[in-house]
C-alpha cells in the first residue's frame, strides 16, 4: 500500500477516534475506548473493503456489517459521519431522547441489520446472514466486529461450528482482541493464538496481527476475500482507548466518557474533516428465489384425531409450494417437531442447524435481514436456550417465527426437563409478539399460513400428542381473535382455554350441562394478542371466568385473560400447572395438574 | 487387565443393555440405543474407577456421576440395579406414575445430583461440581457422561473454557460418540478427531478409545484419574443400539422402545444377575469451610440516596463475613453489579465467570450440590441468557440465588438491550422459584441476607440509579411479606408498586392526596409469593388497584397482583412498558414508558 494511502488511513482512523470521543462527551456516557481500539481496522474496512451503497440499504448486492460488540456504538456512527450519512449534528445526538444513534445500535438506522448490545450475537446472526447470501447466489460478504470478552460467550461456539462446517467463506469476523473486558482483563489477554486454536479447531482461516497497522489490516481483509471455502477470523491485538494517554491501555476507563475530552481530541491531533468513499458494490445478478405457487393447506377431517405439530409440518410444506420465500430451520428435532415433513420437500431451504438452539433463532433473524421468512422449530422448552436471542430479535424489529412443539405436561413420560411450561410467559413479554396456540388440525394450518405475514416475532405452540379435529379446514383464523364454542343466555361462567385445554373444556362443559349448569366455552388460540372483545362480553354477561392452560399459572393463557377484563371486575379463577410434574401417562399428568375436564368442573362447582 | 475382568465387564455390560432394553420395554418408550453405546463405558466407571458409597449418598468423599446425556436414563438405572440399589421391580416401574425412576433422571433420587434432559448442561454443571472440590480440597472425581450431539451446544464449550482455563483436573467428560442424534446423523458424526482438535483447543487433555474395549476404556479412565492441571476428555466411538441388529447403528431408532425387545434380549445372551461392587471412596480430610462470624448488614440513613445494586454487594459481603458457606459468581460485570465488593473481601469465594452467562448459572447449581450457597449476578436482562439452565435449576430442585442488575427502563441512555424487562416473568414461571425486588437499600440488604436460606430459585432485582433510602436499617422484610406505606380508611385506591417505581408512587400519593384523592400505597417487595392477605384488604376496601412497574405488562408486578386478587374481583389497572425504547435520561424514560408519577395521578383519575 503506498505510503499516502497509509497516511490517509491513519488520518481517518484519527478522525474515528477524535468523532468517537466527542459523541461520549456530548452524551455524558458511552464507551469511547471500546471505540478507539476498533479505529484503524474499521477504517480500512471502509475505505479499501467494504462494499455498500448508502444511498440504497436495500440494494441486495450490498455487503453486510453488524457490531457484535454493539457497544462500540460511537465508532459506527462516527464511521457514518465520515461516510457522509450522519451530520456532526446528529453526531453529538448520541443517546439523547428521540436521537436515532442509540445506546448500542438498533435498525432505527437504515444501514444497521440487527440490534446489537447482548454480546455474543451478533457473529451468529452474521452466519444467519451469509446463509442467506449463499442461498441467494449473491456476492456480498458479511463483515462482523467482534469484542473479545464476547468470545466466551457459548453461542459465539455454535457459530464458529456452524459457519466452519458449512464453509460459508462469505463472512469474515474481525475480533478487536483489546485485551480489557468491563472489569478488567479478558481470560486470555492478548493470547491471539488461544483464539486462533479454536477458531482454527472449528475449521476457520486464522490471520493475526497488529490492529493498529493499516498494511497489516488491508493484507488481512483481502486474505478473507480470497479464501475459499472457509470463514476467516482476523484476531487483531489492539489497545482499548488507542491513542489517548489518560485511557490507553487502562483498566477502569471502560463504558464511560474520558474525563478531559478536549485534550483528548487535542492529544488525538484535533478534529479533521476526513471523507470516505465506501465503494458501491457492482450490480449483482438477480437474487435467486424459488418458485410460488397456489396455497392449498392440508385439510382434516373433522372427528379424526390428528397431532397439531404434525399439522404443522404438513401446513408449512404446503406454504412452502405457496410461497418461495418461505424456509425452516429445526434443531436436530426435525422427526419430533415434524419440520421433516418441509425439509423432505423443500431441502435446499431446509436448515439443520444441530442442537444449537441460539444459532437457530440467530439464523433465522440473519434469513429475515435479507427478506426470507424463517420457521425455526424445536421443542417448546429448549426455545428458552434461545431467550436472549429472541429477547433481542424483538428489539431488532425481526420477523421470525417460531414453534414449539412439545407443549405443557401433555407430553406425558419424558418429564419435567422436555415440558414446554413456561413458553407462553417467556414469548408474551416481548415486545411485539404474537403467540399462537391452536387446539386442532385445521387450525394449525390456518394459523401457520396466518403466521407469514406477521411482523416481529411470532410463536406458534403445538402439542404432542394427537387431538380431535373440531373445525372446518378452510376456516379462517385471524391473529387476534377468538372461537366461541359453546355459549347460551343461560350462562353461568364461561371457560376459556386453548389448545390441549380446548378438548378438557368441551368435555367439562358437556358434562356440566347434563348436570343442569351451563356453560360457555371460548377458544382463545390467540393468546397474544387477545380476542379483548369476547372476552369483555363473556366477563359481562356470565361474570366469572374460568382459564385452563397446560403451562404455569405465571404469565400465559391466564393471565393474558385477566388483563383483558381486569378493569371490568369479574371474578376469575385460573387453572394451570403449580406442581413438578414426574413421568405419567398424558391423561395422568393432566389429571395430576387439576387441569383436565375433571378439575375444570370441580373448579365451576366452587365457584357458583 | 486380566481376561477373567475382561469377561466379567463385557457380562456387565450386557446385563445393563439388557436391563435397558427391559425397561424401556416396560414403559413402553424411553432411550434404549443411546444407553446402549454407553453401557461398556460405564460398565469399566462403575466396576474399576468410581468412588461412591451407595449408603450415604452425602459423604462429601464421593464421587459425582452426572448423565449429561440424561436421556440415557435406563443405563443409569441398570447401573443402579447392578449396584443392588434399585431392585428389577423398581427397574420396570421406569416412566410410570409415581416412579423414582423419571423419563430423565432428576433428585428425586438420592445419587443423582441434578436433573438432566435439556442437552448440553450437565457437563457445565459437572464444571460447578469441581469447583466445589477443589473449594473444599477434596479428592472427588466428577464424571460426566456426554452425548456427541449435544456437543452442538454452545453451553458445552462455555464449560470447555472455564475447566480448561482453569485446570480443573478433578472433571473428566466421557463422550459417548455414537453417531446418531435424534433425527440422524450427528455433524461429525464418528469423526472424534474433530471434537479432540476442538477440546485441545481449550487446554484439554483428550483420549481417542473404542468406546466398547474395555481394555482401551480402562486405561483411558486411569489416564484421567492421572492427569495434573487439565481437565481430561474421553472420546469414544461408540454404536447406537449396540449388540441388537435390530437397532444398531440404525438410523430411526432414536427414543423408542424396541420393536421386539424378548429378540433383543435373546441376542444380547439373555437376562443375568451381575452384581458390581462400587467402591467405597477412602475417609476424606474433612472439607475445608470459610469463617462464619456476626451478621452486622450495612446501614443506610433514611432519606439518603443509595443505589439498591450498591447496598447488593455491601449486604453480601457481610453475608459472607458471617456465613462461610456463601460463594458469588459475577459474568465478568462485578462492577456494574457490585459483587466485586463481595469479591474484594473474600477472593477465594468470589468466582469470575466471564461473559458466560449458561456457565454461571450451571456453575451455581454445582456448587450447591456441594451445600454451598451462590449467589450469582449479571445484568437482568442477561439472565435470559441462562434461562434454560434457570428452569433446569427448578427442576433439579437447586437452591441457587440470581441477582440482576440495571432492572427495566430506569437504566437510561444505555437502551432497551441493556433493560431487563422480561426477568420478572422468566423468574416468576417457574416453579418454585421466589421473586424479590426491593425498592430501598436497607430493604435489599435484609432482603440478601434472607434469600441465603431460601430453597429453590431466587432472584433479586436491583436498580442502577441510587434512590431515597425509606426504610430503617433493620428493618425485617420477609419473603411473601409487603409494607403498607399509605393507608387512609378514606382510600379510593391503592397503588402497588416495588422498586423504582415504589417512589414515583409515594410522590403520586402525595400529589393526590394534597387534590383531595386519598389513595393507599403497597410496596409489594417480594412478588412471588405475593402478600395475598395485604393485596386481599386492598382489594376489598378500596375496590381498585393501580399496579405500577418498570417491566413489560406480561408476566410481571401486575400479573402477581392480579393473580392474588381476581377470584375477588376489584378493578385492577396496571402500568408497565409497553412500547421499545431507546436511549433518554432515566426520568425520560420511566415518563416515556408511562409508569412515573405523573402517569400514575392520571391513571388514578382516570379511574375514579
Amino acid at each position: 500500500m503506498p505510503e499516502r494511502d497509509l497516511q490517509y488511513l491513519a488520518e481517518l482512523a484519527a478522525q474515528l477516534r477524535v468523532d468517537s470521543v466527542r459523541a461520549a462527551a456530548a452524551a455524558g456516557s458511552g464507551h469511547p475506548t471500546s471505540s478507539m481500539s476498533a479505529a484503524d481496522l474499521m477504517a480500512v474496512l471502509f475505505a479499501c473493503h467494504l462494499r455498500y451503497d448508502f444511498t440504497d440499504p436495500g440494494n441486495p448486492a450490498n455487503d453486510h456489517l453488524i457490531f457484535s460488540k454493539g457497544h462500540a456504538s460511537p465508532l459506527l456512527y462516527s464511521l457514518y459521519k465520515a461516510a457522509g450519512i450522519v451530520d456532526d449534528e446528529e453526531l453529538l445526538s448520541f443517546r439523547k431522547r428521540g436521537s436515532r444513534l442509540e445506546g448500542h445500535p438498533t435498525p432505527r438506522l437504515p444501514w444497521v441489520d440487527v440490534a446489537t448490545g447482548s454480546l455474543g450475537q451478533g457473529l451468529p446472526i452474521g452466519v444467519g446472514v451469509a446463509m442467506a447470501g449463499r442461498l441467494e447466489r449473491l456476492p456480498y460478504r458479511v463483515w462482523v466486529l467482534c469484542g473479545d470478552s464476547e468470545l466466551a460467550e457459548g453461542s459465539i461456539w455454535e457459530a464458529a461450528e456452524h459457519a466452519g462446517d458449512e464453509g460459508l467463506a462469505n463472512l469474515t469476523a474481525i475480533v478487536d482482541v483489546n485485551r480489557l473486558g468491563q472489569r478488567g482483563p479478558t481470560r486470555h489477554g492478548w493470547d491471539i493464538g488461544a483464539y486462533a486454536r479454536r477458531f482454527g479447531a472449528f475449521g476457520w482461516h486464522t490471520i493475526e496481527i497488529d490492529g493498529h497497522d493499516p498494511g497489516q489490516i488491508d493484507f488481512a481483509l483481502s486474505d478473507a476475500c480470497n479464501t475459499r471455502r472457509r470463514p476467516t477470523v482476523i484476531l487483531a491485538k489492539t489497545r482499548k482507548g488507542e491513542g489517548v494517554v489518560e485511557v490507553e491501555n487502562r483498566e477502569g476507563a471502560h463504558g464511560k466518557a474520558l474525563k478531559d475530552p478536549g485534550k483528548a481530541v487535542e492529544e488525538l491531533g484535533g478534529p479533521r474533516d476526513v471523507r470516505v468513499e465506501v465503494r458501491a458494490p457492482e450490480k449483482a445478478p438477480t437474487p435467486h428465489r424459488f418458485e410460488s405457487g397456489q396455497l392449498e393447506l392440508p385439510a382434516y377431517k373433522v372427528g379424526d384425531k390428528v397431532a397439531t405439530r404434525a399439522a404443522y409440518g404438513e401446513a408449512l410444506k404446503a406454504l412452502g409450494a405457496a410461497r418461495g420465500d418461505v424456509v425452516a430451520l429445526d434443531g436436530e428435532v426435525a422427526d419430533s417437531t415434524k419440520t421433516e415433513t418441509f425439509g423432505a420437500a423443500f431441502p435446499e431451504r431446509f436448515f439443520e442447524m444441530y442442537i444449537a438452539e441460539q444459532q437457530m433463532v440467530a439464523a433465522a433473524v440473519g434469513l429475515q435481514v435479507r427478506g426470507w421468512k424463517p420457521y425455526a422449530a424445536t421443542f417448546a422448552a429448549f426455545f428458552t436456550r434461545a431467550h436472549d436471542f429472541i429477547r433481542m430479535a424483538a428489539v431488532s424489529r425481526a420477523s421470525i417465527r417460531l414453534v414449539g412443539s412439545h407443549a405443557g405436561v401433555a407430553i406425558g413420560e419424558d418429564g419435567p426437563s422436555q415440558m414446554g411450561l413456561e413458553d407462553l410467559a417467556m414469548l408474551r413479554a416481548l415486545y411485539g409478539s404474537t403467540v399462537l396456540y391452536p387446539c386442532d388440525a385445521n387450525q394449525t394450518a390456518a394459523l401457520v399460513a396466518e403466521m407469514a405475514d406477521v411482523e416481529g416475532v411470532s410463536y406458534l405452540r403445538t402439542t404432542r400428542g394427537s387431538t380431535p379435529v373440531i373445525y372446518e379446514p378452510g376456516e379462517r383464523f385471524p391473529v387476534g381473535g377468538s372461537r366461541v364454542l359453546r355459549h347460551s343466555p343461560d350462562d353461568r361462567a364461561t371457560i376459556v382455554a386453548a389448545g390441549v385445554t380446548v378438548h378438557e373444556a368441551l368435555a367439562a362443559a358437556d358434562e356440566l350441562a347434563a348436570s343442569g349448569v351451563p356453560v360457555g366455552v371460548i377458544d382463545l388460540y390467540s393468546v397474544k394478542p387477545v380476542d379483548a372483545a369476547a372476552l369483555a362480553e363473556a366477563a359481562t354477561t356470565t361474570g366469572t371466568l374460568i382459564t385452563v392452560e397446560d403451562h404455569r399459572l405465571e404469565g400465559g393463557l391466564g393471565d393474558a385473560v385477566m388483563d383483558a377484563v381486569c378493569e371490568l371486575g369479574p371474578r376469575v379463577t385460573k387453572l394451570g400447572v403449580t406442581g413438578l410434574p414426574g413421568s405419567a401417562t398424558p391423561e395422568e399428568q393432566l389429571s395430576d395438574a387439576r387441569i383436565d375436564r375433571h378439575a375444570i368442573v370441580a373448579a365451576v362447582k366452587r365457584l357458583l
